[in-house]
């Protein structure tokens, strides 16, 4: 029964339904981006400089309670070019704008069943969110691997071991070819599990699923996660992301399998996360009826990545990355590539305002290093 | 002079402005739905299973008034790939974000003069908001003949016939080809006049144009209502509905005609819609300047839909659905179809918080039969 | 600390934080607008009618400060068609949503540094919000030669020079392409400069941009400013606006610099607007690699646009416009044209709630002249 204004960062607005009936929080954002960036050539040095400014993201967020504290909803609408884009015939031709929309309904102890489209329990790095990244943007690896949104149920349970050590189990059963498709599901399902183990208990302010130590963790915590993800006949080559890959008659399917393993550790401003990603098909070259190939290919292979950041004082951070990408070179045709970035960042108001910056360099196989610097400003309404 | 929280249900934020010179109700809603659906072969059973997840609908409205309570506004935006599809050359190559955008200007006593985009006075099951259905979504004959929304101005009338009854007069005159439109009017304009009757005096909380007798009426009410439309040179197969007909020159123009009767029944939980639509053309095969077919046809014909249904205790709701389309297979091509429906849904907070299921079962001429189950959640903020 | 219900045109919502650690005001606005346009030939008289209802424009906005009011933002979003229309490869093939993104920080004294997407400094005209026009829309001085949105920084000054004058310089580094353009930059960059002068000091309200003298300023008050903007290496027929230059290898670059020279004077209900704008480049005629032309034509030529209103009692308005445009024949092909419109504003709670009407007459040497009737109706929430 209260809509007084929040303190910074708590939502644009905050308010609890009269009689406790529901509540909703109101939150948007922007992130203004600036972008150079070089190759690097053995010979000539730093060349070819590019240089982008960009509203990165943009958006809106509703979340709260209806009618039970045990019925909660989220809505996620993105606004920025670079969120919306990606429209084809598959969403209607029509630019993707929600990105959740989604009911979860704990409808027994530490059960709860979610429907609609929202985030799969994937790479631990993917579903911390953009708003709440330690540096200017995620890794390579969660580029290449990740399983994004989709859309159908989770089923997802938590319970306490021993004292303190916590598992939670996160199932999705989704359509498989990503979020905002209007077409109906093509080739099969997708299956998503994922377990999480917590030796230590709880993280401070859901820490575990946030970028930075700015909690300052008294103990020691640790999440460690693995995730499943089965796509039965696949159409897309990166599971439920990247290009359809049509044939003369239809779809090409397969199986495409996508594993991770990740952590995160937090204790006094010190922190610590780490993947790793392993993508696999049944058979990843896609063919024709007749055998010829179509030229789509699944990405498979694998990735590692380590990020690791210290909050100094007045939560000023320093954190440093390390990502490699090793898709399979005989199938893909694509060299590995290794990524170190350094980044600084200030938290003015956590997460909420903060200034970040970034400088990474890339190194590919016989190919062309980058060397990419970038300046991004966070406003968290 | 009031901002303080509502309880679930009517409305996210519900404001009067300082010295009541405006307010403002603004909602966000959603609808997630599953679908399965089959072939039926009389040979080989049921086939060619199809699935679906889908954000069907995500809306956010603003209404309310402005300076003067006689001055009333209403904003509705579509927000899901399904409500924001159908952009063309004709609405700027952009998705039609817009459902709503009119200004409600009561002048004098019972006379209110509208501007702006909003639906048209066309047949009950239209105007019926998509968040106020008795079943999970609309009819086929609805699909097939509604005027939906259009541009222009509008005249709405009510008088007092004796001591109960009602009579609602509606003028149209808009510019003919849909919502969103940005090239401007093409062909001529369209003329829509909706008379209803009302014998026994208003429903309870807008009954008439909600699904389900929530308001468990104490005494019988009806009403009975009327719409001819007249599209003038109309360009489009369904009058401002459908595809534009071109031809090699520019647009096919002819004049079509919408009629629709139809009525609503309630009484102590129980409901009664009946609808017969009528579409008919001066000319229906489009050509070209010499004569010549351009393969486009306007979908004359007729339908009728009767939909009844009884609100059990507790808010559990049964209904069942009869639709029947016969389009004129002459010259559409097309055979006539028969649907029946069986719902169920439960009211959890009247329409604000519900969840529908219904079974249909389609039979089309000559045709391949299909059957199809539904599940739909609705949120309501 | 405060969120309690304004008066009307106040924002929809007006919020302070607690402890006043933040801001936000929303405000929602529409322009509902019919217009009528005739041709006119010397010999048949008026004829070619065509007629036009349009949701004009349509905008959620959100300003405030974060943390200090020394830091502030603003979000302003498009909703109508004609908004977000003009997607295209460089935008992701998405409609242009975000019209500003942009945060504020007044770093020190009088200087203020901005980073993100919104107007540049150019002509007065443009920079007035489309909500506080004196007309139902800009002029056509404006429509050719205006330098509207785009990404970057800007820096901001502002000093007292003796008792009453006032002076601000503005300077914005830009990538140089339009707003929402997620493909970075292209050719060069765009550096903008502009410098005011009001010897008489500040305008009461924001008088200087905006349309009509609304407060009836009680002494003379007057802005004159000057806009010079150099965009290097340009690849747009119209600087950072109109069409992308293509060639066969690229993109055809030239520097591209317009200049804008203006006033604002407002005295006692009296008000008159005078614009001059100017736009050369290094070499117009785009050409590929090898020289031959590919048809575009960057667009030079000056134009004139003078423009008065005088507020009546119970803020009726009469207004009048002359607008001169001359690009240069030889180069782009196209003829002089001039603009005479006569304007009759309601403005019922200000630029809050106006009806607003005009009549333009367009001559074009040795062309077709144009009549053009339209009515709009503003709310803004």
């Amino acid at each position: 029964q209260d809509s007084s204004p929040t303190t910074f960062g708590k939502g644009l607005l905050n308010i609890v339904g009269k009689d406790s009936t529901w509540s909703s929080k109101v939150g948007a954002r922007m992130q203004l981006l600036a972008i150079a960036n070089w190759e690097n050539s053995e010979t000539d040095g730093l060349q070819n400089p590019e240089q982008n400014f960009l509203v990165r993201r943009a958006r809106l967020k509703f979340d709260g309670f209806v009618y039970t504290p045990k019925l909660r909803y989220k809505i996620e609408l993105g606004l920025s070019n670079r969120d919306i884009s990606g429209g084809s015939q598959f969403t209607g031709n029509t630019p993707r704008y929600i990105f959740d929309a989604v009911v979860k309904w704990n409808f027994y102890e530490n059960f709860e069943l979610w429907f609609g489209q929202t985030k799969l329990p994937g790479n631990i790095e993917r579903v911390i969110s953009s708003g709440d990244l330690q540096q200017v943007d995620r890794s390579l690896l969660n580029a290449k691997f990740n399983i994004d949104r989709d859309m159908g149920f989770q089923l997802r349970h938590h319970f306490k071991l021993g004292k303190q050590a916590l598992i939670r189990e996160k199932f999705a059963f989704s359509q498989g070819e990503g979020r905002n498709v209007t077409v109906g599901n093509l080739g099969g399902h997708q299956y998503t599990s994922r377990l999480e183990f917590l030796p230590f208990g709880k993280f401070q302010s859901k820490g575990d699923y946030k970028g930075a130590d700015l909690a300052r963790e008294e103990t020691p915590k640790l999440m460690i996660g693995s995730t499943y993800d089965l796509n039965k006949n696949a159409v897309k080559t990166r599971s439920n992301m990247g290009t359809y890959m049509f044939t003369d008659t239809g779809f090409y399917e397969t199986d495409i399998s996508t594993f991770f393993m990740d952590f995160m550790f937090k204790y006094k401003g010190f922190s610590l996360m780490g993947e790793y990603a392993n993508r696999d098909a049944d058979d990843p070259i896609a063919k024709n009826l007749d055998g010829t190939e179509t030229g789509d290919i699944v990405q498979i292979g694998n990735g590692l990545n380590l990020q690791t950041g210290y909050l100094l004082k007045k939560n000023w951070e320093l954190s440093a990355r390390f990502t490699s990408i090793k898709l399979d070179e005989n199938i893909t045709g694509k060299a590995p590539e290794k990524q170190y970035t350094l980044g600084l960042s200030k938290y003015i108001v956590g997460h909420k305002l903060k200034l970040q910056t970034d400088l990474s360099y890339l190194t590919v196989d016989q190919g062309t290093d980058e060397l990419m610097f970038r300046l991004q400003l966070d406003v968290h309404l």
